[in-house]
């Protein structure tokens, strides 16, 4: 036990359902591709937060993966599940896409078909009319609120539907923004019940969420 | 000028078109009774952020006066001017109106009819239709939003019409709202353009704004 | 409309699978009743974040409603629902019981049986086995974790079952925990995927996650 | 709807009586060509806080665009309106023109004329002098405040005059005024009545805050 | 050395110029008596921050002090020093006059006459030309600006005249003034050179530090 | 387990060392006295954080026990251990007292002896030489070092000694102290190696430190 | 002493049983060599939180030292001490290496051997079960936790052992971790008695803090 | 007036004793270059806060001006005083010196000779006692203290000598030192009476506010 190592937690997709994801952020280049392998002995494996360095260095070594360089996330090995369900995802503007991207490649990592409908921001509701409209006729399908600035969007769309709302917070935006607390904080603070937020800019961590209700209550 | 006392500023109302108003927080008895008096000698006063205690004192005085002890609102000696316009105020709910009415008897004072739609909160986004309408037929009609929690009304107002809003965040809400400081947050970061924002609690502050820009314009 | 007034949104119910609930904080005794009185007419109420004062009144003017008046929460005239699902809630102190029990009745007025797990926390995080345990057993359980301090009970938690954990931070603490902050931010940041976080001391929005999570889920 | 794309909002102009503008903050290369081109079809186009890549890629693709690299704004395919009024602006400092000028423009695409008096810091109140003499004769135009540091500037200018006074806050600063923090609050909580503040170096917000006051009420 | 106790400092007076002031917050009524009878013995003594009941326990006990209850401070067996100089004391409001007084009374115990020229606030900056005049034309008496909101006094002040000036933020305000941090970060980040600032509500550590000055450099 | 209850955990002294202390912050009397009886089969009970009413009421049930009430301590039915070793606390100033004394009565239930130093602010650094003298000389004295304010004595003690330091900061302080966020901030950035930190107001942590640095390296 | 220079501190070690340590973030190159080659002359000498570009230069000038780039440290000339004692570091993730490799140079430096046991999250508690185990069997090794994001893992290494347990939040985490302010505040803020922390990512100091306890504990 | 321009204060230095000086941050080169020419015209000319790039524009366009890269500091075309005085400038590191150095620059700008006193942290207090003992007999020499940190260095100088302090925060530091804010917070709630602040990294702000009292004291 005296040697530095990583130290894998192979029973966790027993426990929690979920396999072990892979947090790149401030991992070396060594340290990163020797969890990638370790993992991926027992499963494929998603990457989050890599660096565009980290992504390339991941690509070279795993052509045939799925590598976002732009949302930092990487499918290696192929997917976790499959037909889990579908799941909404809905961002206030295009600026909000990366993590909504990061988390519809964790959705489809964990077997969820992610349904896109981006740039719906408060500016115009009307625009979020069409979601709104297949989401109350198909109770099953989860949601999830992608947006930066005031961070509104969430509590508009919850007050149109009955679905459980995942609201992620990011960090889109300027001056009083704070890199996303403001959203974060509207979406705390929603006068709407029912929403749950996460981490700003923690697209992985709402498809987490998703993939918890619905393989626990679709069964 | 060796002398502790109250330096008044009589040609204020010349200068800025609005007399100096008493902002009562703090101010002990005798100081606050004697801001009054010597306004009262040229004008009718508007007192704001009044303690029971001073509103009390402010009845007792001047009997006559409207002193709204909730608001920590006092007009005295009657209105400053009549006839100046119209202006909508909306809450997101009705734990905000005794801002909304620190608002409106300051526009009362300032001779602006105030035009209330209390009540209309994103939960429930069709509540502001009615409002909207009005306002999109009425372009000469300011709007004030006051609301506390997310702040995310003033959004979904302005997107909807093309008059100025004003937002007034409150200090509605609890936990991570930190006394207003999420809709304040929610406010500044709007993603809708021309939306205006004034300090947490300050109704009176909106209305006089709204003033600025009828007094100017109108004629 | 230039009327002061109660909004009514009697659709709720409908469009949200919820209906209307009072939030009690900063309203008049007048306002209060008026909003519990309009919404009795169409279903039973629940009122949140009641002073004391706010409790008092409600019993004396409901004295068949169930009033807790240290959770400062009121269920008027009956439950909203029945039969909905059972829902398990973990608490790392005593301390955090208030909040506990605000989401604990606000489950009971929407339909699923709150299953207590109380004082639980990482100190001694043996205790949480017996709940961990039945909760690997019966995956259609949800699980509310509330905790102050730190806030690290959520992640220890859901590390170890499959279920959703929505995560209550609480003001429980003093000094840097700056009354709730900190267990908030430790909930945000968990290492552990999946959980979602409501406001601190939003017992009730956790139950209304819950709930939302139930009624789409276990049709 | 399956499909990401961008979602047009082409009713907004008739809305809120001013179009899309398109935020190129995180967009990436061809997100933002298609956004400025899909509007472009409606109506001449402005784009704010663009990188000096972003503004590289504009000036490349629309040549006669007038693109201001440190401003970070685009004006595409000509102006909005014409003849709309005139508007002040009157800043703190030099370091504030970009800011500053970001107002210029967008007051220009939504048709008015801005005249600018900057560099009128409170060290040297006497500055502002002539423009406060030729506002006090002139009450149909508008006045845009930009500062940074301790933001003082707004309170001077709006306790010398009647026209409605927007606060804009810079980064501007070092230190201690984290990033705009100091200047926004130092305008949010101003002694004089009737200032009101957008976010932090959102020049383009203020144009189009005095643009809503400006077709309300002079026409 | 194992017995608690009060450690007295009577060499301070050498040391630094001044004597121990007691600063009475937080202190049991029995470790304030005693501290203020062990000082008393070498020197008349301040004390600063007391409350209610600790000014009535002084009083109390030294009838003949001088104790200003609202300001909580009391001059106890008479003044430090006599004839040291004067120093100027302008407040931007009338709220500002106890943290005013808490400066004047400890200017009076350091034997610095104060010169009072309250209620001068940025709104009407024409109030603070006497002011200015005199201290134009007498180099040697230092300055306290004293103010709240949003602390923009000290920077006009200091831009027309050539004294140290030494500013004090108070915690008057509401809202986003988050007691007297916009104050407090408005001064630090003047834009007039020369300007230093003591903590929030700081009265006596501003008269200290013009006896500092005073004492240096008037010999 | 469908029962709220407490849920002691008798092993903790064996596995920690120490015994489950109950922190009374928030607990109702019942709970309160549920847990002290629980506890007190096994063992004597520390109590922390009691409020005024909470230290009543324990005196008023055990009468033999030593409660603080101004510390908001009881020490009910003896001490955990005896002679495990000698602990000075060191405090700048008298206001500190309380949470010093925190940590000394909780330093008695562990069986350290507390050896108090007092009032020995940065101010007049001199004081604390004797402190230091002691410790210079014998090396198996533990230090706990409590100031408010800038909380800068921790930093002035280490330097001059070879002991482990545990500061703790205290909310003594007003305007920018923040509840002791400054003391906090100064303690965690002290240029001296070797320190380190316990939450604000926490006497009793600092106390649990040094016993577990004790008894793990005296025996 | 109207020179510039380096003031060094040769008694350091015997006055604080460790030497001075070079702080190398902001020190110019001629600066940095000159303080290393001072303290050279009497001691070897350790420098912390090195840029690359010094780590470079500290490796071209002193080709026999230990430079480790990654983690900013460089240990010059030897170490301090030796056979001081041991010591357990356990990490939360990989992503914490570099600053846990800061703490293990350091305590080598100072003659205590690391035991290493990284990536022990609270997402796998079984995963500090050996490091446990070792620990209870072996009282007189000291623990340093090194853990970012939420910060949980000393709180519950802390509830299963004796030792005095040193927590060190990291920078690891993204949105509102806020640089190691969530890690920060869970820490300082831990259920679990005893805990002591130092400053986000100050390695150094917690190594400095172990080897104040062992070297006054274990004579 | 309609034009853009640069807005020189040339009755400065009778107003308040000392010229404009160039705040280059964000400046355009051209409007840098402006600002200087201008006021070159009629004194010479004081630059702060300039990039690297800014001070390389300036250097080759005024070859003979005394210009520090790293300082961020050019002053051209001589000084604008000479013989004012002494003042004495303490640091706490060497990594403090580039600020420390704005101030003597600064100082030899304004006529005042710096005595420079540096790397006397309070980590080893007997460093900074030659820098007391001269202080204490030349009461006219003013102190400015700069530390990064804690910033607990002017507590402990200001406890041992009469003159004024005035205390510089410095950004010297890491994590939770959040850019030089603990040490301003520690500054400003010094213990000791006396001592004024200013914004961090401020060494010109110090430098005019020792001038601001000599200028009015020494005559």
């Amino acid at each position: 036990m005296s040697e530095e190592g990583v130290m894998t937690d192979p029973e966790r997709g027993n426990r929690t359902g979920m396999p072990e994801v892979v947090f790149a952020q401030g991992k070396s280049e060594e340290k990163l591709l020797a969890a990638v392998e370790t993992l991926l002995d027992k499963h494929p494996v998603l990457v989050t937060k890599a660096s565009e360095d980290q992504c390339r260095i991941l690509k070279e070594k795993y052509p045939n993966s799925l590598v976002q360089q732009k949302m930092g996330v990487a499918v290696i090995g192929g997917v976790w599940k499959e037909g889990v369900g579908r799941c909404m995802i809905i961002t206030a503007g295009t600026s909000d896409v990366p993590i909504a991207e990061e988390a519809a490649l964790s959705l489809e990592y964990l077997g969820i078909e992610p349904i896109r409908a981006y740039d719906r921001g408060v500016a115009g509701i009307h625009r979020m009319q069409d979601a709104v409209d297949l989401l109350q006729k198909e109770p099953a399908i989860g949601v999830i609120v992608v947006a930066g600035m005031e961070g509104a969007l969430p509590s508009v769309v919850a007050g149109q539907l009955k679905q459980p709302v995942v609201a992620v917070p990011t960090s889109v935006g300027y001056g009083s923004s704070f890199e996303g607390m403001a959203a974060l904080l509207g979406m705390l603070n929603s006068c709407v019940p029912g929403i749950t937020v996460v981490n700003i800019d923690n697209g992985f961590g709402a498809a987490a969420a998703i993939y918890r209700m619905m393989t626990n209550w679709t069964l």
